[in-house]
């Protein structure tokens, strides 16, 4: 039977500040990267997340970003190697601890917004966080876009690697995600989102903006749930999945570990 | 042959600003406890801080306190018991993820700055410490003030505790601190420190502010490093323990762990 | 004719957190207690309110808080008066400066959440309040609670004062607020509360918890907009002051100023 | 007579972090770039820092830089529009409100660290920092770098400009500052450096790191103060300057504004 996992950003309040709906994402996807308070996520907030995941068995991850609460971690921040990778080791720890609190672990590492940009593309920055990875923890899974940076970095250092696949998104017929800004980069129609989705899956291919297939690789599918809209879209994936017979299953289960 | 534990606060600088000299203290102290980022402590001088007491062979404890920079965690907040709980955590998980990366591990608690005071006397506080170091981990020791309700929930939640003396503070008959602010609270000779903990380490008693000698209990001695004068301090006392035959040995060893 | 003023509490997003709908507010209201950045409020969140604000005549207060982003300024804190009253300082001239930009001005201050509450009660924290707004702009009007020390310093500093009732509160018959908590401390039906006020405006009376009337004062009347329910109850709070012939009017208008 | 300004960064403490000596600067410099709380500077700390100036009649100028306190506002950071201005404008009210509390008033700008050099080669950032400026009191001057887009686009919104030159910085034939990190691009030696500004207010030229003289422009000579060495280096330029018969005078004095 084909599983694929699917992962969402979570755990993105901050105090008084709610953003999504954790509990509905928390019934659709098997894999969570929640915020580690750089970005988003005050403690609290981690923790109830953290505890709701590990209610429904979801898998959780460290969705660790620029320290730029203002900016949610956005913005291109130009950090030296010293501090990146403390940043990144202080962000998993911190998740890791809230984690055992709650009976779960860490086991995968996907960083956030512009982080997760420039390690796709910057190999300093893709290398400080493998490192910061491996040194937190040398069994943390990094997730990311196939043939980055930032997952030949984590190779390099020894870690295991994920690729992912964007729901939303166009793809070039390189197999590329066409830009944001660019004309139809971004998807809005949920059936057609979970179809492409249910191919890609299923097929290996999606369809890519010039009308070709491409081959595309995803150990996991990324959905958002930061609006109503995006829950639904979310929901509509997954329930298309299920319908065409793929199980959901967790990258890096937390059975798997240690 | 009579051993103790000499503690100092370090890792307390932040970005650009330095505070105290952590490797002057660490040829002193026996113990570290380290700065977590909600008083002070970025991720790179926490790094620096524990990568020294791991070389020097200090043991690390993790020094949490409130979520206030500019106070450094120095002023009253009413936290409620979620967050509180939640925010002990996270930064004893950073420290712990920073600590294993150079090749350590942390081993206690203590409270800083209006944490600490407010844990030694009220319940709830006292309580909420002592369930977040259980949750991060149960095998992590308290230090704290003897007969304070920091150590009593410490011990209701399980958890091994230590209790300490200051070093450079006047003790009431009671074998109580005389509250800073009052006449002759703290006591600025280094001699007159050193032969007093000598005494405390030695026979078990400090000379009151009435001139009485009161029984004093310690399993470490605090000494402070935040100025030249108070790192001249703390050599002294160690200097005087070392003739006076006392050996310093941590009150948490990093190899007594699990 | 009789007037009044409605204020409600406004600019209170972070970054990408929104709170409350500002644009649905400022149909409503009279007065916007703007945040100044250290409870809520980035500097873009508030210059956008700022201009909305001055774009429908809606006079602009700065609503001041304690340093305690996570905590939404709601936690009270232990704040010297040196760094409070600098830290009021701070906050009313970041406000005039976006606030001028934006071709407004500041007219008001009034002091948010556990600021707010503590000058209720503390004459010190009162005085340092009163003495920075008068540092700051001895024109400005400090709104609050009629008979607490908050207006009391504030008079006692030279500034003008304000008194404001709350729509959804009940009152005590000796006219204070139901303390929050309490059995029946919030309402909760428009109607009912829109009634209140209207009484409360021309008659000079609410009725009390125990179902005598009490006479209130009010130069204003907050109302809250943080929550869709909020938003309806404040517009019907509006709806039958304008039925029953009550003209809105700022108690501190722009135009009135130096 | 010949006159000068001498400019140094000063407030860039925070809470219990001091950095400089601001009491020692005040007695050597003519202006004041005061932190406004983003990089450093909490508001008590700036309001001393003012209330000093205040007393020994230094001009007081905005410090305003990127919100990065962890990195002192030193990390390039790619922040849109909307929010650089906004962040400009705010710090540069807070400090206004400030200096009024202290009897004076903030006469200029400076941008700080990666601001400064990121508008001295970015027009976008130019540009924003420039209307930022002229929309929070377009009396105020932009001091900058000569020849950069910084000074162009403060000309272009209207503004008064100053420019400056590094007393401790070589420069190249072609009257621009040797990068930091290549040789000899930091000057060390107090008695050269005296000289060489002695030269450059005089004579309108310093040795180039070729050796020839060029042309250097300036309104204003800025030295440091964050070490003793540094503070050791300006009062050498001080009194070589005043020896020289070179009097000292603020570019934009508090009493020449509206």
């Amino acid at each position: 039977m084909t599983t694929v996992d699917l992962n969402s950003d979570l755990g993105e309040g901050f105090g008084a500040w709610a953003l999504g709906d954790d509990e509905a994402m928390l019934e659709v996807v098997s894999s969570a990267n929640v915020a580690c308070g750089f970005h988003a996520g005050d403690p609290a907030t981690i923790r109830r997340t953290v505890r709701l995941a590990a209610t429904r068995g979801v898998t959780v991850g460290a969705h660790v970003g620029y320290r730029d609460l203002v900016g949610f971690g956005r913005r291109a921040m130009d950090v030296p190697s010293v501090e990146l990778q403390a940043d990144v080791v202080y962000q998993v720890g911190a998740l890791q601890a809230l984690a055992a609190a709650e009976g779960t672990r860490v086991t995968y590492v996907k960083p956030h917004g512009a982080l997760y940009n420039t390690a796709a593309v910057d190999e300093r920055v893709a290398a400080d966080v493998a490192a910061a990875v491996a040194a937190a923890d040398p069994s943390l899974v990094l997730l990311g876009l196939p043939g980055t940076p930032a997952l030949a970095a984590a190779e390099a250092a020894g870690l295991r690697t994920a690729v992912e696949a964007f729901a939303d998104r166009a793809y070039t017929p390189a197999g590329t995600l066409v830009p944001r800004g660019e004309p139809g980069a971004v998807l809005h129609d949920p059936d057609v989102v979970a179809r492409r989705m249910l191919r890609l899956v299923t097929e290996g291919v999606v369809e890519a903006v010039d009308g070709t297939d491409v081959a595309v690789r995803a150990d996991s599918v990324c959905v958002h749930g930061d609006s109503p809209g995006a829950v639904a879209m979310a929901r509509r994936v997954r329930e298309v999945l299920d319908a065409g017979g793929v199980r959901l299953a967790p990258f890096a289960p937390a059975a798997a570990g240690r």
